[in-house]
Order: structure tokens, then C-alpha cells, then sequence
């Protein structure tokens, strides 16, 4: 124990970089209480099992999807790559000879790196295609990309740089027309949107996979991921056959899994849909929007949060500054400064952040 | 929290199917403390990130490689995904254009089942070869199966089924005459080894990579497996780059990660290596020495049992009917019973067990 002793975790309240937050107490409790079970061995571990059932039922609602099928993934990458995974096979199925052997995905720039990491894996290709000015998908780029080899669209709803939600209902037009399936990336933005005017989810649009991360705003512990399928043959195509478990078959990407972080995210879920989602949504939109205004009134370019997420330009040598004063912030690939307001940023937080920015520019 | 409360864990005195265990205190412990961390992201979570170096270090001993590479992965599934998937890319980098577009992976019929994942993902062939009399890769049938397309032979040291070595010095030879790498999966049995006669390790012989999992004789808690190399261009070559993290790229199958496994791995490996696992395996090598021998008493064939699992045959209404007594049990593709003598099966759970046994086939 002696080396994990000399070892703390961070503090919560310089942490501005992370799309994880603390859990909430009832799901950290929930993690603890489950820390040796397995759902990826429903048959031993049948009570963990069950709760995974109930976690993919509570997503579902919360995406807008009756009926979902899908299950308790490591996080928005592995929900990502089975998405690709699941429509590179079911595109491999469409028996149709004229296509060429390396299927394609269509993406915005603004698409997780996971994808990347998807397409590698699969041996699919990526096209990435140009973002407006907007930060969001343009639909004609989109639309010049599909071919009658693309096997997916997807679509962002909360990109990780700038918390943009793109065209979903048009991209899914788009992924229709050209015989090819729709996913959307929610892992951050899809415990938020539900309390938007955005259209994003199963409800706004004949998609067909979603990946909803549980342990970012769902307030979750890692690792609890979700990927939800609107139908029973997106997750059959992933199964393969599993001898010595004593079910037939395993959709997911890893094999043993974490039973703390399925019944954390019940535990989360249980306790915060709707109104506690609600509720730290208008906080923490209330929060970007203090941090953008202070920013703003510094002279700073800032990008319009219209997700918990800002964007400002800051200098490399200020950046680095902060970061000597132990603020864990990030930069966008293009060298912006990015701070995400997580369940865990308090406006004391972001005050105190303020005070050390006029300090190191001083 | 109320439907949680509704589902417990399982007992873990009736689990006798598991590969994974209750973790150690100390383990449980540590995870607990890092529950809200994510090593995924170590500009964020520095403390997890360098835990995480001390566990690779501490993995890199206990198999036999000073300097090791890798990761604490989620688990042996994706420590072989990976392995595969660094094979897979680097035997493309071999320049020789002879080859065939499609690599191949040669492995006993022993190999886990997520080897088969691994290869329908990459697009590999895997070819599978027989084992021996006593379920051990067949070494002509390994020399006959490579050829100049192989990209990765696969051992097993410690198999799923029943807990075989595979002649892992013998297997890496032929590995290496195709130019060909060689991975060792020893997920399960990569802590009680060491207490053994067997060479299986990197200090045995010449291999490239190594699947050795925390969570399962570790003692440490669910998600915590290991992926070592020995060179770094092994991990080097599974590495994407990562826009908005504050470092520049990414091994991981998965993106954020579990710091509760790599802390718990740690704490348990202080606390256990060498002489607590030593003393682990001691006992349940008796454990099931003493199962096998109970059975065979009973006139059931019993596999012998060189590490800690044993298989032997039972009538499926047998079998169904300790099923139905609460007993977690599990069958080999052959049918056969499978019990793993993890660090939680005491003796007094296994004489339990054969009360049971002898009170069901009265």
C-alpha cells in the first residue's frame, strides 16, 4: 500500500480540462458496493447483470429510444468503435457485388479522436469533412462525401473542442439517401441535451446507434460508457461466440467488465433524471456563460458556449502560466484555451481561476 | 439508488466458475480512493498516470522483462485485441511485397475467445491448430500453420479451459523462423507462474508481448488487466494522436480509463508480490488437488490439475442441478465441469460443494 499511499488523487476544484467530474455520492456508493462483480459474466454475476438491463432501458429513455438495445461500455471510444464495428459488418452484409472491399465513414472534423482509433482498427476509411463556421458539420460536405460505399454517418452532439451539436436530422437524411447508417456522438452532450432545443436523439431522428457516457454528465464513476442500437441487429452483428461462459455469445469490446461503473450509472440515473440533470445543466450553462462574459470583458476572443463548454484564445506562455498555478485546463488542437464546466466547477472555482489569469498576465 | 438496493452482489462463496476474485483489502482500498480518476488522461490525473508507471514496472518483474512497455488495459480481452493489433500493424510495416494482403495469426484451439474478436475486428486471419493429448499446442501443427503471411503466433500459459502452458520457448522459436512475432497470453495465469516450474515468461524465452491480468489472480479489483512489450515500437505502433489532451497520443483501446483498477492494481501487488501470491498459489494448487481427487473418488473423470482449475465430467442434469443450488459453475465446449480455485475458494466452500454434489446424484 505504501506506493499508492504517497499517491493522492488530484482535488476536483483545480480541474477545468476533464469531461469526467466526481460521481455523485449515491453512485460512488453504488461503485463500492458492487466492485466485485462482473456483468461481462452475467451468469455468475446475475445481480449486476440485471442492472446493466436496467441502465440500457434508462438511457434509452433519456435518448428518446423505446426498446433500446446496447450495453454498459468503457466509455464514448469503445461506444464509437462498436458503432463503426457494427456497420462495417452490417454494410459487409448488403451483398451488394458493385461495392468496392474498403467501406468508408463519413465524419466533421470536429469528430473524438476515437474515430480515428475505429477506422485504423476496422480498416474502414475516414473521411473527415469541413466544419462551418459555426464549428458544426457542413451539410454540403457531408453530402459530397457519402458514396455507395459509406457504411456510417456520424454525427456530433457535444464535440469535444467547442460543444457544438451538428445538423443531426439532415446528416441522417443524407445517411439514408446513400444507403448508409447514422450515429451520434453524445458521450458528453447527452445528459444535457435533454433539457435543450436541440435535435439529436432517437426521438428527432430515424438514427440508428448513440454512444451516451454514463460517467461524464451522467455523474457516473468510470468506467460507464453506453452505446444504444435502435435495432437487435446493430449489437448481433458485434457477438461472437463465447465457449466456457455459460451464456452463447458477447457483444462487447472488452470481455470482464466493471460492475462498479453499471451500478454507479443506475445509482446516478436513479437519482438525477430529469431534475437533477436539469438542474446541474442550468448551472453549469450558467457557469460557461459567467466564464465567457469575464473572459470577454478581458479582452479575450471567446467562443459562444452554447453547450457548458468555452473556447478562448490565450496565449501559449499565459496558458503555461495557469498551469504552473496547477489549473488542469487544455488547449483545442488549435491552441485554444478550453475549460469544460463539469458538475464538480463551482463559480468560487472559476472566480478563483479569473483572479490567477489577471495575476499571471499581469 | 432504490433499484440498486433492490439488486446485491453475489456471494463470492458459492462462485467457483469466476476468473476474477474479491479483490485484496488493501486493493479495494486504493480503488476506492481513485474511483474518480482517469489515467486516460494523465495531464489531468498525474498521480493515476504515475501509479500506472509503477504497476507496468511491477507487471514487468513478476514476467521476467526489466524496462518493460504497455499499459494497464481493461482487461485480457483487450490486451490481446491489442497485441494482435500491434502485430497486424507492424508486420505491414515489413515492406515486403510478396506478402498478402491478408495476415494471419496461428494459435492453439485453447485461445480465448478474444482472439477471435480481435481478428474479425483487424481483418487478420486467425488460424487455430490442435493441442496435444494434454490440451497443449500442437508444435508440428504450429510449424505447419505459418507461413511468410504470419504476423503473430499466440501461446496460452494458463488456458481458459484447463489451465495448460503451452511450450511457449518451443512456439516463439517458430515464431521467430517465420519473422513472425510471438505473444503470450498468460491473463490468468501470470501470478501464479512464477511459483512454478514452467517457462512461460519473457526471461524464457524471446517473446514480443504479454497479456497479464491484475484483476484475476492479482487480487486486484475489475477493470484491471496488463499489456506488456518488450519494445517500445510495440506500443508505438497502436498510438493515435490526441487533440485536446495535454499530451500527444494515445495506446489504449480505450480512451478515458479506470484509475480504481490501476491504483488497486498497485496496492494489491505492494502488498502481495512475491510471497502473498506465493502463498495464494500454494493453496489453491491443494484446493484443487484436493477437488480432483474428491472427484475421481466419486468415479467422475478429472482432467489433473497442473494449475489451479478443474474440469471433469458431469451429466447435464448434474450440472443444472447445483446450477439450481446456487452454485456458480461453468462447462468447457466439451461439456465438461470447470471450477477455477481463485484466491476466494476455500476449502470449506468445496466441501460444501461435494455435499451437494453427492446429495443431487443420490
Amino acid at each position: 500500500m505504501q506506493r499508492v499511499r504517497e499517491h493522492r488523487p488530484q482535488e476536483f476544484d483545480r480541474v477545468l480540462s476533464s469531461m469526467c467530474t466526481e460521481p455523485h455520492p449515491r453512485a460512488h456508493e453504488a461503485a463500492v458496493e458492487f466492485l466485485a462483480t462482473n456483468p461481462g459474466d452475467p451468469a455468475t454475476y446475475q445481480t449486476v447483470a440485471d442492472l446493466e438491463t436496467e441502465a440500457i432501458d434508462q438511457l434509452g429513455e433519456i435518448a428518446g429510444l423505446d426498446d433500446p438495445f446496447g450495453y454498459v461500455a468503457s466509455g464514448g471510444t469503445e461506444a464509437n468503435i462498436q458503432a463503426v464495428h457494427a456497420a462495417r459488418n452490417r454494410a459487409a452484409g448488403r451483398g451488394d457485388t458493385a461495392r468496392s472491399d474498403t467501406p468508408n465513414i463519413v465524419a466533421p472534423t470536429s469528430v473524438h479522436f476515437s474515430v480515428t482509433k475505429a477506422a485504423e482498427m476496422l480498416g474502414v476509411e475516414l473521411r473527415t469533412v469541413p466544419v462551418d463556421d459555426d464549428h458544426r458539420a457542413d451539410l454540403d460536405a457531408v453530402e459530397a462525401a457519402v458514396d455507395d460505399d459509406t457504411a456510417l454517418v456520424i454525427g456530433v452532439a457535444g464535440s469535444t473542442e467547442y460543444g457544438r451539436v451538428d445538423p443531426i436530422p439532415a446528416m441522417t437524411d443524407l445517411a439514408r439517401d446513400a444507403g448508409a447508417r447514422m450515429h451520434v456522438d453524445a458521450s458528453w452532450g447527452g445528459f444535457i441535451l435533454p433539457f435543450t432545443d436541440y435535435e439529436w436523439s432517437f426521438a428527432d431522428a430515424p438514427i440508428d446507434s448513440m454512444a451516451i457516457d454514463p460517467h461524464k454528465f451522467g455523474q457516473a464513476p468510470v468506467p460507464a460508457g453506453g452505446l444504444l442500437a435502435r435495432e437487435r441487429e446493430t449489437v448481433d452483428a458485434l457477438a461472437v461466440d463465447t465457449p466456457y461462459l455459460e451464456t452463447t455469445s458477447q457483444a462487447t469490446l472488452t470481455g470482464t467488465r466493471s460492475g462498479a461503473g453499471v451500478a454507479g450509472a443506475v445509482a446516478a440515473m436513479d437519482e438525477l433524471w430529469p431534475a437533477g440533470y436539469r438542474q446541474q445543466y442550468r448551472e453549469q450553462q450558467a457557469n460557461a456563460e459567467f466564464l465567457a462574459d469575464e473572459l470577454a470583458a478581458r479582452g479575450i476572443e471567446v467562443v459562444d458556449p452554447t453547450l457548458p463548454l468555452v473556447t478562448a484564445s490565450l496565449s501559449p506562455a499565459t496558458f503555461e502560466a495557469l498551469r504552473d498555478e496547477e489549473w488542469r485546463i487544455a488547449r483545442t488542437a488549435d491552441g485554444n484555451l478550453r475549460i469544460v464546466c463539469m458538475p464538480h466547477v463551482s463559480r468560487a472555482s472559476l472566480e478563483a481561476f479569473l483572479a490567477d489569469l489577471d495575476r499571471v498576465r499581469s
